[in-house]
Formats: structure tokens, sequence, C-alpha cells
């Protein structure tokens, strides 16, 4: 359970206050130079961006101690580890016995008999860190393949990105504190943000990712079909609550006529779907167009403000949470996004 | 790829105008009865039942070839086979040559270098109606634990069902040709379908599925969350664009403080949410509530009216669509979502 | 625990008195002619051969039920049945209360509480038929790429084939009721299988293997040992008590400067050992050599003559089996052998 | 490749002179305290104990990473490490480029393009130090249950232990440094390894392993064989060349009447052999008594002598190996048979 993908095999393992988080990245070919410096982008895009952000702030430094010779991958099991250094273990004596609304506390106790408390253990979000470094090296294998993948913030509470998919500006995602690459919606969501924040509450939102470069052929049916692997890896992110791909649930009320995409021989005489309401996979199998996808994420359950809830006897209590927590998980949450498609990707290339 | 689950696993084989479609089902305790009128119900539940669903009339009878000693279950491999009855191959005749938009022929060529051009081969939902025996099998396994699965259409186009989850009359579901439990808006969705019908079109639509009875601490965390192993599950259901659970999309413009279900002893003296927003889990794992999920589904791709698309020569052909096909795929998926949720059940409490 | 391989993967069915026995093989590409003649080619040579064979005389007529379109593979599942035609359960009334010794009789039901009583249900070897179609289409996919597999019997009771592994002439194999492609050595075995049958009793032999034509470099290395994956495949075979690869059990008492191979460039400029006693793996891997392995089986339980057992009662009975057995598995193993090399070589190589 | 169990999951990674070694245990149950002086006095088994065991003392110390709170089990993935203390890579300056013989320089380099040349990297036994690790956790599992594990050396060279299974005198395997638990059959080994090491040679041998305290019943037929795991378990390890269990090869000259194990009511009531020439398994499934298996070891392939091979060019070259090494593996081997044999059995109980 603690184990993604077949041929491209991750392994995580960490406490969000125990000594690290960590993984072991297994079916890497041999002879690959790691790029450390897309892993520690990729790390920094995962780091808490603004007052609305968490107030942890971890090193995120990655240490790895297999799998590596002279720089180069041995084809052998990679594992790393990134030490926990911004601990307070402080913040969660008091609600050592109470149930947090919307976290996994009471789940956790009830299917292994024990929980770690502080900072919600293996349920928290701080594992994220692990996939970042193992989305990367996987993204190092199918980047040479000409395959490539974005995810953005495309909506925070009601505000949404307007911009159509395919107008949308990649080199902007990071350049903005909410990955959402348009500058004005950029700055309306940065405002509920700290609306909300100021409430002592928290906010949901949505993150889309457009997997572009994909020949016609990739992937498997029935079982294996490219968007239940991604729509697994998806709903494996914490706080996300729904997938959809293509048109998705818009497609319930659409019509046949409106949503097929006829077929053309295009400019270089492949055959090929004209239109993409597809997106990108048809009986679970790439068409040859970008794979674009979408996930609902729910709004953060630690929360600032007073929460009545009850502890391990059953006696209700009010409930203020103190540990450091981001407002709205979105924009942390877009590049885990990336990290689990590029694994799924890997896994189907190689 | 044609596997699925791990304990509880079932193997599909079968095209939809080949010999058979049929499964095995590995891990089954031994020592059970076969209930075959439960299999025959359930096969029942996903046949053709109005002018608007297809002509093909399946017998949809059952061989059982193995794993059983006088209708009992052995412990070992359960093989069964639904032999194809009413094909009529002549209707796909004409367009063996022609990639059919929205359909799986372009991408089974790319991904096979060959298609069975009869009735969609392997992309048919005729192999569902396997997934539906297994689906049974699962059920006799779930059932003496005292969890249900009911799922019904909650949206065909524009007609949604507006009763809550928590009233639906189950007892009902069957009864409406539309799979909607409440019977003014079947007869709405009924009055669409015949109206998309007669316009040679088709139409997308919604199921929800409610999972009730199980325990708090079932399934797994990280990679194996339920809602990892149930949005693969639906996924893999041909059509099926988008998944969700609990609050799901609506998430996305949520805060914290309305979303979180706060615990409290109940009457029992248990220790549980209050309330279901989070759609019976957290952390990936069951907390004691229903789970309760929605899928979306594109329109049938197959048409009648006249669409333009080209041949494998990437000459542009009008194609009129003459197989005899459903107008919405949802009336008859219904039976297929709750046969693969009573399989990721199976293979959990297994 | 009834699907065998990753890439190349077989689901075995069926019981020795249920309707038939079959499979399913998943993960072979499309586009491949089926070789019936080989299948019926290996088929028969599972057969029985001589008066020392049981007397159960099988058919073996394979059914496709899925996978094939004209005659070639679509990339689907081919699943096929072998109808069982020649029980006589009659030959089990008397003992369905009794545990056989060397039988599962006892520990199937101590697994599942329950047990096929005629003719040994799924401990029967009757379902590596089965294993032997899969294996016939595993041969398909590694022929072309210049991979044999030559399967004998090296050893009946206490004669043993004394012609070195490279000196065997395979053409003679299924010259030989016994599979031991030496002909006087195979009379020896059969006066031998003749005595023992007079004696109303039964002896166990070994079974040799050759995989030629391999590149060096295939396989996994720790847990994914090529030796690991064909000990599992020899030891799921019946009756089967041990496996050994290269010098095998005679390593222990070798030194290292006798049992290491030497490198040298070979004639075609290919680095490679200069001898085989490895027995063409290093490390798990495969280092261009032939890979040899042999396998030993016990005599089979079944024997006429009286024995004293227990029925389940845990009254003591004198048992006489009146089934039709083999004197020995060997002869009938050899394809059986064949067919599970074939799988993991074709698994390795997709 | 490099993970091991389907419950119990064993991840194992790192190179014989890179950073460290270490595993991921996947799958154990929350709430137990880890025995860490098991955990110790297993690495302590795996240490060099005499002149003829290899120079390189490594101190084996474990750090733990995840998966524990307060000492105990948390039910997530436990990840542990030992550095690696005391490498000496200029050992191996000299034979970068030469293939080394009965080594995996050569298939490595065929299968992954490149290899880690200290210390035989990844190939190397330095491997097996997680792995006892791995199995002191699993012991952990099994002990409970009244599940035993000993292996002892039972050969080395020409020396074998005569003692039968039933009368060996497990407390004596540890007190000797050949792992053989009869101190006069130690003592003739010690003088052979003491010859074989000043003719700077090696020597093969064997390991007998005894599981005791199994119910009936445990274990999966056909693939899942329990013989089928053990065998692969066992032939993961490094040197390993066969894999025998109950009469093993010898059953090639036995008889059925000689070798089939009667049933009778034993004193408890218990239905159950009376004798165990089965070696505990029928059928794949355990019969209620002790499991015993045998495996070969080959001698270790680095010797001291001159050896004759070939460098990547090709060139003959003359080799004498400088690294430290056993002048034969057995001893050291005897605890990694006991770790997988407890991953194996951990698997299937729990």
């Amino acid at each position: 359970m603690n184990t993604f993908g077949n041929r491209f095999r991750f392994t995580s393992f960490g406490e969000s206050h125990g000594a690290a988080v960590g993984g072991v990245v297994d079916g890497c070919p041999g002879g690959i130079s790691l790029d450390m410096a897309l892993i520690e982008e990729d790390l920094e895009h995962r780091k808490p961006t603004a007052s609305w952000s968490t107030a942890r702030h971890e090193a995120d430094q990655v240490e790895f101690l297999s799998g590596l010779y002279n720089g180069k991958t041995l084809g052998s099991p990679i594992a790393f580890i990134l030490r926990n250094t911004d601990c307070r273990t402080a913040d969660y004596n008091d609600i050592a016995d109470i149930y947090r609304p919307g976290h996994a506390d009471h789940t956790y106790e009830a299917r292994y008999g024990i929980r770690a408390v502080n900072g919600g253990g293996r349920a928290s979000a701080r594992e994220t860190a692990a996939r970042v470094v193992a989305g990367s090296i996987a993204k190092m294998l199918i980047r040479p393949r000409g395959i490539q993948i974005h995810a953005y913030t495309s909506q925070i509470g009601t505000v949404c990105l307007n911009v159509p998919d395919a107008e949308v500006d990649y080199s902007r995602i990071y350049q903005e504190p909410t990955r959402c690459p348009d500058h004005k919606t950029s700055k309306e969501m940065e405002a509920l943000l700290d609306e909300v924040r100021k409430n002592e509450d928290s906010v949901g939102g949505a993150v889309t990712c457009v997997i572009s470069g994909l020949p016609a052929g990739l992937g498997n049916p029935i079982f294996g079909k490219v968007q239940s692997l991604l729509a697994a890896a998806m709903m494996s992110i914490n706080a996300c609550k729904g997938f959809e791909y293509g048109t998705g649930f818009a497609s319930a009320v659409m019509h046949g006529s409106e949503l097929n995409d006829p077929y053309a021989k295009d400019a270089a005489g492949h055959i090929s779907p004209l239109s993409n309401r597809a997106g990108g996979l048809l009986g679970g199998i790439t068409n040859g167009h970008d794979i674009i996808f979408r996930c609902a994420f729910k709004p953060t359950p630690s929360i600032g403000r007073a929460q009545r809830t009850c502890d391990a006897d059953g006696v209700m209590q009010q409930l203020r949470i103190r540990g450091r927590h981001d407002t709205c998980v979105v924009p942390r949450a877009v590049s885990v996004v990336e990290a689990m498609a590029a694994m799924v990707i890997a896994d189907l290339t190689l």
C-alpha cells in the first residue's frame, strides 16, 4: 500500500514528525545522470510560498543512499531521504487525545490500533515531499521522449481560471504563489486566501494537469486504463476528492454528436482526432492528443477557528488547532499532481 | 491489465462478437453456496430495458466451468462463460476501415497493431457482463458482513435526481427502466431519452453509489486508499469520465469550517463523526459512515446521425452507425458500478 | 495464486473431474498467428504413452473462447478450455472419506474446509494440461527470438541418463515413451517401470531442462533472479521436490578454482564465459550460455498396493487406490517443465 | 525486483560500497514493540566469525527512519539503514576493467550498461544484511503464533552433518563459528576451511532449515505453493544453486510405498500424517508437520589464487583478487536463509 507503480515502482515511507520521509525508486534504467537541479526545483515548487502557507519550513535536503555510481543510475533501487528538521511536537500535546475533524486520526486508530499523534504522522502531506523526488526521477525518464507534464491551479474557492487549457502560459505557473498561471486570477485568489486566513478558516480548489507529447497507443485497456491509473494516483493525494478527464462531469449533459472527435489525416500524414474533447484517451489508451485532467481538493481540515469535537473518552471538547497549516492545499498540491502524473507515465513508457 | 483486485481477483476475457465473454474469480473462500438467483438477477439488471436501449438481446446464460463442487465453492478459481448468441457482424462490414469517433478503434489499433472490427471487440461494453457475474460473487462475500451496495442513476442529460442520498428508496431502482429510483424524475429522463433517440443522438449522465454497513478502519492509506481503488474501478468502466466522493468537486468552493465532520460518542457508545460530508473516508480508510461516490458517463459514441470522419487511408467518409446501441449508457452502467464496487469491498474485507 | 507471471500472465482454472480445465493468457502481443499444430503437439507430448501410464485418456481438445480474430491474437486475453471427457467418479466413491497418503486431500480440507473428492480436484495433475497450452503460446513468443527449450527425462528410479547435457539428441526425446532421449537408457527405464507397476508401486525420477539461444543480460537481480523464477515455476508442478541449476547440489563439494568460468573474447568478438559450469546465470541474470536446470520428482502417491491410513473419523482403514494413475510422473512431467520454463522466459523477454 | 512478499513486503536497497544498505518493511501490523535485541542478535549471527571469514568488519548499526512511535510499530512502512563503514575501494582499482569469473560483473553490465565496480555493488552479499533486519521483524510476527525457524550448516565441502534433523540441538548453532550444531562435525569443517584458505581457494556447502509450529492448512496451491515461495526466496540468496524439501532429490530413487506418510488420529485427536517424509507440505499447503528444506551453496567465486580471465577489451589477464572475502559463504548464509524463511512465513500468516 506504500508502493506505487509496476515497472517504475516507488515505495514511500516516513511520518510528519519522524526522523525522515523518503522513498525507494525501483525499475529506473541504468546509466542515467540524475538531474539534481530538477529535483531541487521540483521540491522548491512544493514549498510554502506566502503568509497563507504553513509556517513550517523544511529544508527538504535530499540524501541519496543507493542506486547511484558517480552520479549515474545503476539500475538498482534508488533510496533517498529528506530528514524532518522543523518539527514542533509541542503543538500536538493538547490534542493527543482529540479526534480532529476532517483528519485521519480516528480512522488510522481504527485501522492500526495506534497513531502517531504529532503532525498527523503518516497521514500528513509531509509524505508528499518524497513523491516529488520520485516524480522528478520519473520526469527524467519521460522528458527525453518528448513528454511534458504541466499542472496548475485552476480554481481556489469561487475564483476560477477562465483561460482555455490550450492558451495557458506554463512558464507563469511557478511565478505565482498560487500556482495559477494567470496573474490577474492569481491576485484574486490571493485576496481570497488572505480573507479566508483572517477568518481562521480554509478553502478548497482544483488543479488541472496537461500531459503533452504522448504518442498514440500508450496504455492498456480494461482494468489498466490510463484514466484508472491517473485517477488512482490523484485520489491517493491528501485532500483530493474528485478526478475527471476530458469533458469530465460536464459529459453528463452533452450529446454524442457534440462530444465525438472526428478523425482525419493531419499535416504529417498521421490519422488522428481533429479535436480533443476526449481528453487524450479512448478505451483507456492514448489517442495522440494531450491528456487533460482535473482534480478537486477539499479545504484543509486544520483550521484555527474553534471546533466542537470529542476526545478519546467521547467527551466533547472545544478544539483550536495551533499547528502550522496551509489555508488552502492547492498551491502546494500542484507539484504533487505533477509528480504523480509523471510516475504514471514513466511506468507506462518503460 | 485484465485482472482486477488482490485478494479477490477477477480476470476478465472476451470480445463483443467472439465466442463468449467470461471470467475467472480467484481468492473466493471455500464452502460458500453460490446464489445463482442473485447472479441471474444482477445480469437481468444489466439488460436493455426500453426502446432507447440496444436491440441486441443476449441470453446471458452463465456456464460455470470450475471451482464448484455440489454447488459450493472449493476455494479454487471459479471460471465462467456467457456465450455470445446475438451477434450481427454484418452491421460492421461497411465500417471495417473507418475509425468511429469517440470509439477505441484507432487507439486499439495503435496499441496492438490489430483490432476486432465486429462490435468493438474487447472495447465493447459487452465485456461488463462478466464483471456483473464476478460482482455477484463478491456480494455473496460481503453481504453476510452486513455490507450493502446500492447504485442508481442520479442524472441523465440535464435531468437530475433531487432526492437527498439519505432519502433514496433503493427498492425502486430496478423498478424504473432508467434505474433512477424516483418515479417522477425517471419519467422525465425517459422523455428526454425518447427525444434524444428520435434525434439519432445520444446523451450522458451520472450514477451515484452508496456502500453501507462498513466498519470503521477498513482500507489502507497512501497508495492503497479506498478512494483510489474505487476511482480506478469506476474509471475502468466504459464511458466513465469522472469520479468524486463525498462533497467531491463541490469541495473546491467550500470552507473547512463547513466541511469538517465533528466527532462525538454515538448512542451505541462508539466514537464516530456526527455528519458524513466526508463521504465515508478519511485518510483513505473508512470512518464507519456510508461511502458515497458519483461517476460521470459520457454519451454513447455510437449515434445514428451522420458523422464525418476518415477511413484507414485518411479519406473523409460520411459515417452512419447501424449497429444496435443504447441512447444512454447510464441505466445499464448502474449494475456495473455496483459490481465493481462490490469487488473493491470484497477485496478489502477478505 | 492461480495466476503466473507478470507481463506474460497465465491464469489457470479447473478440477480433475469438473467440467473443464483451462486458462487465460494475458499480455500476449497482438498480431501473432496462433500455431495450433504446436499446441496439439505439445498436448500430445503430455499424454499417457504406455502401459505404465494412466488409463485415463483425455481428448485434450482445446476450445479458444477469446483473444483471437481470424486466427490472430488481438492483444486481449486468450481464454481456452479443455473439457474433461473421461472422468470415472465411481473410482472415488469408496475413498471419499479417506485421506490418501502423499496426496493433498487433508491439506486442501485444512485450507479450504472442503475438497473435491473426485480425482483429487484441483490438486490433480490434470490441471497441468492447461499449463501446456499456455506454454505453447509462450513458445510462439520466444522462438522467433531464437530461444529454444528442451526438457527430458534424465532419471527414473536408479536408472540415470549418462549422456552429457551437450551431447543429448533432442530429436529423440518424444520418440521414447519415457521421454529419455537415449534409446538404451530409455529401455532400461521402461523395464524398471514395468517391474514397479507389477509391484503395484510407483517410482520417482528427474527432469533436465536446457534453455538455449538466450542473450546475455536477461533477467533481474535480487528477488527477481531468473533462478528464483524458474525454481518457483518448477516447484509449482505436482510432485516436484527439488530444483537445482548449473552444478547445483554438487557445488557443495566443489572449490571456487574448479567452478569459476573464466571470461574470454569469443570468435564473434563477444566477451563471454569460456565454460558453463554456472548453468547460464550469474547474479540472477543470463550470461549468454544455456540455462541448465534439473528437477526431482517424487513417486506418484497413488499406488495399487494396500496402504494403512485413516478416514475422516480417524479410524484406520486399508486403502487400495483404484483410480487410473501413472507409475511414474516423470515422462508426462517433461512437457510441463518445458511449458513452465517457456512461460518464465516469455515473461522476461516481453 | 527488489521487493519481496505480498502482505509482508520487504523492499531492499543499497550497494556494497555505497552510503548504506537498508530496506523498507511494509505490511507490518501496528502496535508491535520492536525487539531491538533480536535484531542485533540476528545481525551478529551474520557477522564474520573466524580467520576464514572476510576481514571486512561492518558495525551493522541499524538506524530506523520511519514506522515507529515510542518504539512501537505504527502499521506504516518501517524504513531502516545500515551505513557502510568499512569500505576499501582501493581493493577494486586494479580490477575495474576485469570480469571476475563466477561474479555478476559481466551480467550486470549486460543488463544495465553500467556496474558499480567497488565490492560488486548491488550483487554483493552485503545486501543480505538488510534482509536479516527484515527477517527479524518477520520473526516478531510469527513467534507469538508459536512458529520457530532454525537454519544450520549441514555440509561444507565433503564434511556432512550426520545427525538426523529431529535430533539437532538448535541451541548449539550459533555457538559454532561454522553454524553447524554438532561440535565434532563443526571442528572437521573448520579444519577443512583452514586448509582451503591456505590453498587460496574457496569451498561450497549446504544449509538445512526447519520451520516448526505450523498449523495444517497454511499456504496456497498451484502457483502459490509454499515450496514455490521458499524456493524462490532461497534461490534469491547469493551463491545458492539448489533447493529441495522433504526427501528432495533422493525422492527420485524412492517408491511411493516407502515415501507416502500414512494418516492417523494423534494423541490430541487431530488427524495428521504419522511420519514426515513429505517435509511438511502436500499440494503446496502445510500438513501440520515441520517444513524441512535444504539449500546448496557454491564456493565463493572470489579466490586468492591466480585466475586467467579477460578484461573489457577482451585481453586475457592474470587475476588475483585482493578484496576481503569468505572462504565459504555457508556459515554466514545460515542467518540469511533463516531471515528469508521468516519473511515467507510471515507473509503467509498475516
